[in-house]
This record gives structure tokens, C-alpha cells and sequence, in this order.
């Protein structure tokens, strides 16, 4: 098993990053729809939530080429993806597709936290750095998704466990990787624990504490 | 002609991206007044409409050093603009300068959609990145002004042809590119295309198709 | 002096930029408690204020490691002030200690001012652009602070001398840079005039001029 077990996961993780990539994309095109955008806004929107995060650790890191310069493929998928859920998607769809694309938004922020929080590992980042990056990677397509729909982002305002599922699972990737497991375990640990946790927080409705000291204001 | 050509395009180059960068500034200038930022707020939004796109690209790029960085003449210019429009312009000058912007700005439209697009396949980068840089080269300038000034970008969300002029023009120049044309006539090719069919767009009153499905919420 | 003065500087400095990240840090969790973020976009916007100017300048000047990826002690404690802060601070504490704030926030206006001015120019760049990299360093990261938290940056819409003062300080700094004054010295004088114009401005009530240009419209 231990030499077919990182084949076979090289071609789970294709299929779960393009479904993953699928679900980010979705939540900007439906985010986009929401806000009234035309065509080319809810594309872009889309491809910002698909692509931003990365693209965002890939500046801060200073590493080129970006993930999509060197496989604009994926530029290609997500294009044709918005353009088809602009003609067949009706608002009655907006909601339903939300909530079924919360499953493999789950799905997308344990691999990209995973991916983002070995990348930095492998640079030779120290424990905290790392985990911020799986962060960056995870979190912050939605997050300029939201900024540039002129929202408050989601991820820090919703008061369900988002992020937080990141950082653990960031900090699982650490830890593994400290006690030197093979890395295909110590990733496919990362990203089950930040999935897991935020499957739990859905299924449970988890909040996260709101701070008494913000009540009395506005 | 075949060599006067380009040294006459150099110098039309820069007295249109001269008009283009005005042109560009004064609608940070405008939109800032809009919002009543202070002095610096104006000037600083400025200088992000003028600068923002290509320092976007660059960064994404990795290019160094950036424009303004090598060529600081821009700079003052810039802020002389910002200080001049805003001890002579009034608020009865804000529609009619903004009408009378559209036209350097789309020649800026066409012109830096020609250049970014240029930059990214002197670079080799493959025909949809490319013109994904030269969109970021025209219209990410305005799109940073909005997310400063707190507005959803007026390319996204105003429903008119803008951002896909620019689309359009940089396919024109990687088509060009690849069927071995002289580069200046490529660029002009593109310029003209992406510029030609804003203006068609504004003096046409052409609008981009609102999608349906956003139609019954909120 | 002349020799031990570098080193006294040295330790006055880190003192003084402790000071200051906090004061950064709190302005950040302050807003965003104001906007009812969670746990998680309080200690986000928090250290995006802390980190955020510095961050900016680097990855627009291609410097890598960044400040925080070499010394992730400082992420550490940012992380432990906002929980700290988060458990203590009640809503009545918010406006006092914003208050009290301004002038560990003015001490950190003058060094980051310095520090990015010095940096640009040490990479030999010509004097307004080292003067706006100082102000990057200063300001951006209250700017980003407030496009997360869906505001108009403060320092561009309150009309209060803010960005101002740093480049009239980074200013000085191109000047005695210039003059050949040890560097220690320029850069006190530089922060001391960024945050004695600051200091200045919040005790005697300063106010940029409005621009006539504006009012009658929204």
C-alpha cells in the first residue's frame, strides 16, 4: 500500500481540488448574483473566489509561476463553468446551490488548507507562518470575493467556525510533519480534520462565541 | 514607412498614455470628491486609478521595478493633477469633466489592454493568461479606486460593455501575435479594437445582458 | 555618543515599535468589534493592521523574507494581545482606550514612516518614491484594516492630518538622507517630525480643508 497509496491519492486529490475549485467558484457567481453584477463581474467574482486565495500565498511567498499561469486550464474551466451557471441557473437555484455547495466547500477548505500549509513547510517556514498560509490559501478567495461584492467578509463576520477549522487543521499538518509521518498521511490528516470539523459545525450549528464588549454598540 | 512607423507610434504612445493616465486620474479624483474624502484621500485614489492596474500586474508578474518606481516623473505629475483639479475644479465641474473623461479613458481602455496584454506574451505566457493580464492593465485600476471609495467596481456592476472591450482586444492581439504580425501593428490592432468598441458602447448606449436569475431577491 | 548612540537608538526602537504594533493591533480589534466580526476577523483585522503596511511595502518592493515570516514571535504576541484584549475589553472600554491609543499610534506613524522611507531608500530609490513606500508602511495597514471591515479608510475620509504627517516626515528623511546626516539621526528626526506633526494635530484639533468641489452633492 505504501507505494500505490500516493498514486492513487495524487488522483483523489485532482478530483477533489476540482471540486473544490467548483464550490469556491459557485459561491462567487452566486455572491455575484446577489449583489446585481453583469456578466463579466460575476466571472470574474467567480474566478477571484476560486483562484484568489493562492494566488494571494503565492505573491506573499514570492513563488512563480502562479497555479494558473502554469495550468490556465483551470482559467478555461472556471470561465465555462460561471458562463453555464449564468444560462441555466434561475434565482429559484441560488439558494438550494448554496447549501448543496456547502459539502465540497468543506472539501476545499481542508485541501487547500493542507496544500497551502505544506507548501510553506517545504520553504522552510516556521509552524505558525505555515498555518497562516493553509489560511491565506483556504480562506481568502471568499474573502476578497467578499470585498470587492462590498461585504464585510463572511469567513470573519458569520460567527460559524470557518477559519478556525483551518488553523487546526494547519497546526495538524505541523505537528505531523514534526514527528516526521510520510507526507501523503500528514496531509491527507490535515485536510480530514479541517473538512471534518467544518461538516461538524454545519451539521451541529456551532457558533463561535460572540464578544459581549461589541453588544451595546450601533 | 515600414521604420518610421514605430519610431511615430513611440511617440503617439506617449502622448496617449499621457491623456490616458489624466484621464484615469480624474476619475479617482472625481470619485473621491463623491465620497468627500480629504486631500490626501483625493490623491491617493487618484494615483491608485492612474498606477493601480499596472502595479497589479506587475506584482502578480513579478516584474520589477515597477513603473512609477523607474519613472517617478509620472508620480509628480500625477499628484500635481490631483492638487490642480482640486483647487480649480467645482462641484458643478464633476458631471460634465466625467462625461468628457470617457473619451482619453477608453483611449486608456485600448491602450493599456494592448500593453499588458504584450508584456504577458513577451513573457510566454499562454493566450487566455495574457489577456487576462491586459484586463487587469486597464481595469484593475478602476476597480481598486471603487474597493478604496467602499462602492462595488463600476466595471462589474454597471452593466456596461467595459472590462469585455477589453476582453476582446486582447484576443485580437494574441491573435495577431500568433499569425507573426509586426508587433506595433498588432498593438495598434488591439488598442483600436478594445477602444473602438467602447466608444461604440457609449455612443451607442449598448448594455450587457442582466442576468434573471438575480432578479427576485433583495 | 556618537557610538553608543546607535545602540541606545536600537534598543529604543524596538521598544517603540513594540508600542506601536500593539497600538496597531488594538485600533484593528476595536474596528473590528465595532462591526461585530467574530473572534477570528477580530484577530485577522488585527493583525492586518499591525502587519499589513509593512506587508504592502515589501511585496511591492519584491523583499523577501517578510518582517513576519523572519520574526514569527511578533505574530505570537499579536495573536496573544487580540485574545487578550477580546477577554478583557468590555464595550465601555472601547472608546477610552481608542483614545488612549492615539499617541502609541502617533509614535508608530513616525518610526513605520521612517523605516519604510529608509528601507525604499536604501534600495536606491529616488525621493518621492521612497516618501510614498514610507507612507505604504505608516498608513496601509489602517487602510486595509478599514477595506476589510467595509469602510472608507479613515485616514483618507476623516479629514484629520494622518497620512500628512508621514510624508512630511519621510520627506525629511529624503532631505537629510540627502545632507549626508548619520543615518540614526535622519531617521530620528524623520519619526520625531512625523509623530510631533500627529501629536500636534490631535491636540490642537487640525483639520485638512474640505473641498468645496463636493459639497452639494449626496
Amino acid at each position: 500500500m505504501s507505494s500505490s497509496a500516493p498514486w492513487l491519492l495524487g488522483h483523489l486529490q485532482l478530483a477533489a481540488e476540482a471540486t473544490a475549485t467548483v464550490a469556491f467558484a459557485l459561491s462567487g457567481v452566486i455572491e455575484g448574483a446577489r449583489k446585481r453584477l453583469d456578466a463579466v463581474g460575476i466571472c470574474v467574482v467567480g474566478g477571484l473566489a476560486a483562484f484568489g486565495g493562492g494566488t494571494l500565498r503565492d505573491v506573499l511567498m514570492d513563488r512563480r509561476p502562479l497555479f494558473w499561469v502554469e495550468h490556465p486550464g483551470w482559467l478555461w474551466g472556471t470561465l465555462a463553468l460561471c458562463i453555464l451557471a449564468m444560462l441555466f441557473m434561475r434565482s429559484r437555484h441560488l439558494e438550494p446551490t448554496e447549501r448543496a455547495m456547502q459539502w465540497p466547500d468543506a472539501v476545499g477548505l481542508g485541501l487547500f488548507t493542507a496544500s497551502g500549509t505544506q507548501i510553506a513547510l517545504d520553504a522552510g517556514m516556521p509552524g505558525i507562518v505555515a498555518v497562516l498560509f493553509g489560511m491565506v490559501t483556504a480562506v481568502f478567495g471568499g474573502v476578497l470575493r467578499d470585498i470587492v461584492c462590498n461585504e464585510i467578509p463572511r469567513a470573519f463576520s458569520d460567527h460559524r467556525p470557518y477559519a478556525i477549522c483551518s488553523f487546526l487543521g494547519g497546526w495538524a499538518l505541523v505537528a505531523a510533519h514534526t514527528s516526521h509521518w510520510p507526507q501523503w498521511l500528514a496531509i491527507l490528516l490535515a485536510a480530514g480534520l479541517a473538512s471534518g470539523l467544518r461538516t461538524a459545525a454545519i451539521l451541529l450549528d456551532w457558533r463561535l462565541p460572540a464578544w459581549r464588549a461589541a453588544a451595546p454598540r450601533d
